[in-house]
């Protein structure tokens, strides 16, 4: 890909001008989002062996993540997602079928969330980058879910697998290729995260207190949930997760248990709901309960305290 | 500078939580800002080797340009910026003292157009590069100056300094820190372009048709005000231009007048308003009629053709 001028005329064939929220697309020194509604707004960077590796990740492997990552953050209010804008770092190497299979996976995980690509900005890099902001509403409510908000004896939970995408970024990295036949069911969870914003917004119509997206592993994450003060009393079954994360567990010879509430990139969403509100809240697919706030903070996990962190993308 | 929780803490001592706009600040998810008017969204990179250098920028000048940059763009529509989130690859071979002036800087550049950073992300790279997304609000009017929208005869107006950028990069590329004392004025407006957020908001209360900024140069930028259909007859006189243009023009022996027209991060505003709105529209400070609209397409300057393009970031 030679020049702006080409980038643009690819990103107009895959991403429409056209959406509910947008009065003015690209093409101008800003795009204009429509008001009357509080926006909920979240920038993630995805960046070239930072995040992936051109080794497993293919072109669209990239565009997708890079845009799901962002969807993530939104159903983790609760909210669902109408727009974002792309800054995009592109080396001069990557040829026009890369940059044609990129954009393509990441305008059909666009449409399926009703996104509109409102603008951004394009820069030759050494490295392949996409920082992506991207901006939601909330439903019919009006109301975000947040961190905090909990007391002692609300009941917290999960929606989506815990610790299979950590799984799959450790076996990629070992096996490469490999890993895809070994491990299908954990690679497809590293590279390509499914964003939960219809579990979100059921969440929040079903009256849950409290969300946010599991990105750095429950360790790390679960103590945010709850904000200073607080702990969680957790039962995580080694028979609830999935046969991908048993077996990598096994292979290296760790805890599965331990190695799920590490984590990492799960892009699960984490929430907690007061007890009365179960009823409603526990018949959202897929939800699975795994403890309770207390009012001791630490964690506790099948009855023993928890210490270890989950994994950071920077310190390192 | 080593971990992700030194550079959220320093970015705390720097950045204030609280706006007006903003309604959930950092450390969630998402921020939500506030709805009830239309957003205008824009995203730009800035990038080590590509838009600067480290061997003339300091930390304090990458820092203030990086969201100078965008709050420009905001002034293009007649805005006032509120907000931005920013994504930060940063290498690890720079210090504290230099993330200190860095945020120190850009924070001092938030506070004077009264925005709040809302959020962003962190990660290692090998090169600096700062991608920020900046949201504005319209003024009393609620309306957003856009480009097209202007018709024969209409008055083309700049407000701020023509080609005095180009002449800083040029000389800053070649002479290094001796540029600073030969070209102080040029210099000045490559590393810190002034944003023209006050001037954008009176043009826009004065009834002017059509702005936007200036940041490819004139000869790029102007087609891109009129649209499609239309052309402009233009007068640049040179003794209109900074002496610091005169200067480098005579320097390299070129047209005073054409490297002013073909300019490049000017960060200059460019608008047009119906001769009869003049009146008003002329008063705003700094304003310099520079044409009128034509019904026939292509620029003429001083009263030749002008074909030469502007500066383009991207296609080197």
């Amino acid at each position: 890909m030679k020049s702006e001028e080409q980038f643009l005329q690819l990103i107009d064939t895959h991403f429409p001008h056209e959406h509910p929220f947008l009065k003015l697309g690209r093409g101008d020194d800003c795009a204009i989002l429509a008001g009357d509604r509080d926006y909920c707004v979240t920038s993630d960077i995805f960046l070239e062996d930072a995040h992936f590796r051109h080794e497993y990740f293919t072109a669209a492997d990239i565009g997708y993540k890079a845009l799901a990552v962002n969807i993530s953050d939104i159903a983790g209010m609760g909210a669902k997602p109408v727009a974002f804008t792309m800054d995009l770092m592109a080396p001069a190497d990557l040829d026009d079928e890369f940059w044609d299979d990129f954009f393509k996976s990441m305008a059909i995980l666009a449409r399926q969330n009703d996104m509109v690509l409102a603008g951004g900005d394009l820069s030759r890099a050494d490295k392949l980058g996409v920082s992506i902001t991207a901006m939601g509403v909330a439903g019919g409510s009006g109301t975000f879910l947040t961190r905090g908000n909990v007391s002692p004896g609300d009941v917290l939970f999960t929606v989506g697998e815990i610790g299979l995408a950590r799984a799959g970024f450790m076996t990629l990295e070992a096996l490469k290729d490999k890993a895809r036949e070994a491990f299908p069911a954990a690679v497809a969870a590293h590279l390509r995260p499914k964003p939960k914003v219809m579990v979100g917004t059921l969440l929040n119509a079903a009256g849950a207190k409290s969300l946010m997206d599991v990105s750095d592993g429950l360790a790390r994450d679960l103590p945010r949930l709850l904000g200073p003060g607080l702990g969680a009393d957790v039962t995580l079954a080694a028979e609830s997760l999935n046969g991908n994360v048993l077996a990598f567990a096994l292979g290296v010879g760790t805890d599965p248990v331990e190695e799920a509430f590490l984590g990492g990139e799960d892009y699960a969403l984490l929430g907690a709901a007061a007890e009365d509100t179960m009823d409603k809240v526990s018949t959202v697919p897929g939800l699975t309960i795994i403890g309770t706030v207390t009012d001791t903070p630490g964690l506790v996990v099948n009855g023993k305290p928890f210490t270890a962190s989950g994994f950071d993308h920077f310190d390192q």
